[in-house]
């Protein structure tokens, strides 16, 4: 749908139009893109981002969980910025896709918000 | 992603998951299916569930704005129930794609919540 305004700091976005996106780093090196966003059923969370570094033909593709609030929307770049090094963001905790649920979420989210340095929002 | 779990109370699932599932009311009528979902960029809310009762070749469909809390997955069904009968959903206030945005999403999501008399989560 499409619901994105010219500005990069809308507050309502839909989810489609947030899946897809590319993400960038600090220093502007592209590294992945926004593979699908982790909701939280019971409560009204959004838990993480799904980021995909890419892999071969998909498999063994490994994703990284984001802190939703880590992502910041670059208009020029046409994608979301993450105040994170290549570096940082290579060494990150990873998972694969049935990974990414285990513990209804929480085991990646927590590993996550530590790891990234976020305050938990729960 | 698959990483949808046999139990429909899981409190992890993609964002990707929800989208395309069916929707049916209290007396197991197929009301429609989620078109999206709308997030809250700035802080880490879900602000509700964008539901499609259909329309003509999609020209002038409206769409209704549910509270994420009120949605519950029935296994049997493969898709959401929720707890409001045809008559309150067909008079409910529905809104165009532009519309649903509107103040950042707030106008319909407070419409929604006080029509649907669910509490606010923000």
């Amino acid at each position: 749908m499409n619901t994105h305004t010219p500005s990069g700091h809308t507050n309502a976005i839909t989810a489609s139009r947030v899946i897809g996106t590319a993400v960038y780093n600090m220093s502007g090196d592209h590294i992945g893109s926004i593979e699908d966003v982790m909701l939280e059923k019971m409560s009204n969370g959004i838990m993480f981002a799904v980021i995909g570094f890419g892999g071969f033909l998909g498999i063994g593709e490994k994703y990284h969980a984001i802190p939703w609030s880590a992502l910041d929307y670059d208009e020029e770049k046409g994608g979301y910025v993450v105040p994170f090094t290549k570096a940082q963001l290579e060494a990150g905790p990873s998972y694969s896709i049935n990974e990414l649920t285990r513990g209804d979420g929480t085991l990646a989210r927590d590993e996550s918000y530590s790891y990234y340095k976020v305050d938990p929002y729960w």
